[in-house]
């Protein structure tokens, strides 16, 4: 097939530059990957210096090196690099760079190594970052969810299950539930940074090398616990990515649903809270009106960050060992899953923050719907040592005698009770309001004040 | 709580600008809606247009504003437009810059819409117009596939399952297979087109309006079929865009299948194909080596695609009618599945158009394993009248015994053949070499060489 | 290696019975593919009949052939059949049990024909059924829906945008935006079938055959419009099953929207409606209380439908041609997500059909929020003039007058209307009523009951 | 609208049995919770001890519970219980025949306990049972590539990138670096193991109970670290099972890349590996025939259980506190997925065991393209002292000489390497070789057949 079938005359549109202007637009990948530079230029700093130790390059061509590459990223973090793409990468466009400012020197500094256990020590160390990033800001949002839980640790409020009142809880156990929540996050991110806490470097392109590497120098140097133990294995994981994405997931599921729950108790039907309009936006013809705009956006970050997860899992199966280029697309899906997440932390952290319960509304919700009948059940095996089911029995009679008289359950008088259960005594009226209701949930992890105000005290000992 | 809580001291690092900043950061969608500003514009001229007919506004002012919005538009495109980020959107950012140029006319603009069915009408005009990109990419990669075709519609090759040597086939068959898949992903995209061209303009915030808009003008206007029929459908649907990427999807499948195989024949073992340089990259130490990168990335740009199906499959689940700001979270994903599928379009017609295949080493491979022995059981049955099943044991006898005398089926003697069944004859050894065996498969859509070029001349007339 | 390492001293646990034990549990597909039955029974019998019509078998063979597989689907309709795992799959298990009841000639019925090109047409055969019992579960769903527009044309409501109260709209009108909903995807499903109306029967293996098939006849009398023009392409696609499960996944997305609006509107702060006792569950305890169990599942069914889009997503990237085993998992993922779109469908059906809605509460929940400030606004566009953002900017004016008030817009004076533009006249008052709104929006597409009865009236006569 | 319009008449064909059926179908899990029968039992058992310790119920009365309970349990197992679907779930089965079985006292054992907590605690026991089968499995994998890498520590094969062949590695350096990825998912399996290792048990409802009970008693009695500190999380949460589903996704993903590695390896044009006829499948007419079946089907497992993870994700995405309906979606997705995971490792395991590789295939393949190019650049950097961009140039002439001259890199002269570089010594050819070259990899996790058995040494040592 003759070559003139791919002339520039067959792209048209889009492509009219031709093959070229495609490959190029496929092949590089210096638009993202100059996130790297930090990374890429501590990582080449230890690589030199460990050059160096072991004799392989002179001390003056590593202080050479050491030296340029500062010099290199206070052009970038400067904003005056001469980015180039037809170097395609962020490697290439430093290393060339550097050759410009430190001459031939910087020709040493690729020895034993290739720019596959390069970007693999890059990509690790940023994505690194990200699980201490997490950390940061996860500690940032439980400390905001305590701050609720404080100023609410006994206002009354109803527990759901299906959407439909249950059982009375308290605002503060609400917002507690989801520090727990997002406890187990941090640890999943601080799992996930200690497995992927390995050193590639010095796995050269997939073999290892001839140069007397000290591959556990570099490792150290970088903050490694320990060099990885498989050069095949160095240059062709990324689980480590995927392990950060499926933990970024998890934790923007958990976000979704404290965002759900916003949108939710900011109807004018639930008017549980109002949002401050930081985070809200209005309408310029109903003054009044407050759109929970983040938390709508935060419920939605679920779908990008777990899109990235998919993207690439579904890149890495079936891979051959070792490198192949379609691990290129792993950057640009963690980045944004990242970024999209260190930013929903930070707005829920500020949402949270900012919200303001009305205790009131609160309360009256809670009582609806004969939330305490589990207590007057409760109440019957306790005192009266009725089976529970019986116990059950009973109490559906009663409610549904409140529900006929259109009246709350502590609105029955205790002949209409007596009327159902013989035994029933004034004492069975302690139980049925919504307060005494949580304060009873003794048990421990229930809702009762003094218990919501234990793990308050725990958390803040913990974070501290 | 107090609102000190959230001051600027808590949010550090990434964020130290504070809540505002992590409000627009979350909220703003300038930064990537401005690819609308074309269709945007569009639906602005066709809306102005439509209110002069219907006597809403003035003649002059829909002329003034029509003027000011070509004058917007070229601004845009000439790469002049002052962008505000505090203005939010494109909509917002393209309306204040019309008023500076036609002044109080534009404030009459937005009669009778709203923001809501207006990023609906961009929206859908926008993937509209990649369903025709990807229309024209398609055709283009199917006659560069059927330019493969006729070169090699006799060249044997193996026909694979299991990644084993099945039976022969030809090289032009093997390309008209993907013809067809890729045919079959332009009709669904043909099909999504026709059922997104609705015009959602003129549902205004949701429920309609009291204007007497002319919705069908608007619909003419911008090429749609017809306007939508239900307000509230018009703003809160957005499965024309899931359909979008599920097409896209599976287009990216297709893909990712023809790459798997071009990565695989240009391996050292395989050599079925040599990719041009212009598609691969090479290495400085082996001149010699060619790594198809460009096919790779191909492999690779499913899952980009289709994390972004998932991405928006899952913000969209369970969003109650109509508007929630969730959506907003469509473009991004939808931008960027669409560049990367006309990017992977564009890559794999060049790919194919000058990959060289080796018809030598594809003839030779083709007559691995016995590839005709079905060939064989098939004279068997339709010269002997065996049924198919003894067919098939006296074959198996006799690729044992070539397998044993280390030759293939052809080399085996008439008396080999007469000691395991007596009744075969000489004309047995008409179908057990490659090329008898494919010049027989005749049956409508098999290998025959003369079948592969009437599917060839079929596609050509069809596409052309 | 010796294969003592493999003995069954290793496996231990579940798979004790070791390596055969595991293979035949992995491989064998019996357990879930007899749901083909009668699609494999369905395609023998049309390809026996070709056959003898051809000449390649007798006319008494095919006559036995043909009565023996009605004799093997009666068997297995009646619970009768012998199954057995160790033939692995459905096509040996019909094809020995033929063998067993016509003796030899079944022997033959496997001419020109191979597993590959079987399973595909089976394959094909059942997912086009799906699409029929989808396309007549939407039809029934739809007609729930305009039943319950019909009842409520004109029950006023609010229509949320955030969630939030933003304009006035109708009951039947919400309902109406699903019909047009599931009408796209019935749409879906009818191109869906269109495209996969195609047959792979008589690709053989993978090359086409020798045998003098008359691939025309078995397409028509199976129901197919055409035999595929490709052998390679009609044993590897699966893209037909994809384009299912990524229509099927946009319909169950809509079920999760629809289903998401009625666990909100069942709460006790929305009450909008009141789901029948059969679709709900109660607790022994609140007689009162009923959980939207049903909603709340159809709300999830998107997971396991999508999940299963991902699964074959998945499955199928980078798979070279033609038939991989790989492509064994893509049954179990379409039979699971087909019979759970299915059940979604027939439950909302009646779900939607039994709910009762609660007018008057609907009623005053559409006045909350100053829901007619919009309509001001347009009055005052309309009648005096003025630009859209001046209208806006009055309104908002006096919606704040109103809020400081503790009233509603339509218990404003016309003095205090004046004060704020001195042109208000009173017939403003007539567009500020929930009533007057949702008549005045007449547009195209809008909420008044008229429009909306139209749309009853086009959509009945569509169905019927 | 009346209930005559969900009549029987409706539903036709597959749920012709009306609304109940559907409702049925849809709520009832006993279909597939029966497989917590035993978590079931165990948590309930220890629920009653604790409850007789606690004074709660009497110890007789516990006696008969606890006993009653191994009564059902066993029955269970025998395959003698009455299943009842009417009873909907396996908690309601197992106390309605525990009522039967000891009478009234069974009423007593839900005393302070809910199905929320309940059906939470049997399924994270038995997700922590999978942790541990998953360890297991993973182990018995390990070993069998240890055992591999033991018998080919030393012989060479390409080492690949882009599926090209780069620089030669010994198979035991390729079968280790698996065994680094499969520790790396076990050390997944533990974290989770150890993160969802707490109690929700006594959580109640949602709110905690007012009896008195001992929650580290029962979480101790079912080797729970510890309760879980919030009720309403406990009840709540499903990250567990998001957690354990990913970290099975990411050990899916690994089988996947080394079953594809099996495929490729396995065709007539690699030969690297014969696979065992145990896990392939043959053709009746080509004898020799094996195809890798259990390689492409575990292949193919990624995408069911990366699905399970994304149908999961997908339900949980927003949904508020506590308990949902659509959480019953969770078992049969983590059944699967479990299901299949052992079923792949097991398989994975055994194919392992029983692959013969065929070392002179491999080592001739390794010496495929100038594969010690690199090994000839790095002797020229570190004996001549050459820069390593020098050393690269003259290299890739050495190589285009051998390339023209149609010969390897070692069967160059002295004279034609000189004519190149007059510094090139006798002694390069001491690197030119495959063996040399892999020997000379000896930095740490480098591919040198020493480094190879120190690291079968670590490993066996840490698996002992």
């Amino acid at each position: 097939m003759s070559d003139d079938k791919s002339s520039n005359a067959m792209w048209g549109g889009r492509f009219a530059a031709g093959p070229d202007a495609i490959m190029e637009a496929i092949n590089a990948s210096i638009g993202f990957d100059r996130r790297l530079a930090k990374q890429d230029i501590e990582g080449s700093r230890a690589h030199a210096a460990m050059l160096a130790t072991q004799g392989i390059i002179t001390d003056s061509d590593a202080s050479a090196i050491r030296e340029g590459l500062l010099t290199v990223l206070s052009e970038i973090e400067g904003g005056t690099f001469p980015w180039r793409v037809e170097l395609e990468d962020i490697h290439m466009n430093v290393e060339a760079r550097l050759k410009e400012i430190v001459g031939e020197a910087a020709g040493r500094l690729h020895t034993g190594r290739s720019r596959n256990d390069q970007v693999a020590v890059d990509f690790r160390l940023w994505v690194r970052d990200q699980c201490d990033a997490a950390d940061g800001a996860l500690v940032a949002l439980m400390e905001s969810l305590i701050g609720q839980a404080e100023d609410g640790a006994d206002w009354v409020m109803p527990g759901f299950t299906h959407l439909q009142v249950a059982q009375p809880v308290t605002w503060g156990h609400h917002m507690m539930a989801y520090v727990e929540m997002f406890a187990r996050d941090r640890a999943r991110f601080a799992d996930a940074r200690k497995r992927m806490n390995e050193s590639p470097l010095g796995a050269a392109a997939l073999a290892g090398t001839s140069f007397p590497l000290d591959r556990h120098a570099t490792a150290t140097a970088l903050g490694f616990d320990r060099p990885m133990a498989n050069s095949l294995d160095s240059v062709a994981a990324r689980d480590f990515a995927l392990e950060f994405l499926g933990v970024a997931s998890i934790c923007a599921m958990h976000l979704s649903r404290l965002a759900e729950e916003l949108v939710i108790w900011s109807s004018a039907q639930f008017r549980f809270v109002t949002m401050s309009d930081r985070w809200s936006t209005g309408s310029s013809i109903m003054p009044q009106k407050r759109n929970p705009d983040a938390a709508e956006l935060l419920r939605a970050k679920i779908g990008r960050i777990f899109g990235a997860n998919v993207a690439l899992m579904t890149v890495m199966k079936g891979l051959p060992l070792t490198y192949s280029k379609d691990m290129q697309e792993d950057k640009e899906q963690t980045f944004d899953a990242a970024d999209h997440l260190m930013l929903g932390l930070a707005a829920m952290t500020g949402m949270v923050a900012d919200m303001k319960a009305r205790p009131d509304d609160l309360r009256v919700a809670a009582a609806m719907g004969f939330s305490t009948a589990t207590d007057l059940a409760d109440w019957l095996v306790r005192e009266l040592g009725l089976p529970f089911r019986d116990a059950h029995h009973i109490t559906g009679s009663l409610v549904a005698m409140a529900e006929k008289k259109d009246c709350d359950l502590p609105e029955l008088t205790l002949e209409d009770m007596q009327s159902v259960h013989v035994g029933i005594t004034k004492s069975v009226f302690d139980v049925l309001g919504v307060d005494n209701s949580v304060a009873s949930r003794t048990s421990y992890g229930g809702t009762a004040p003094d218990n919501v105000r234990a793990q308050i005290a725990r958390w803040k000992k913990d974070l501290s």
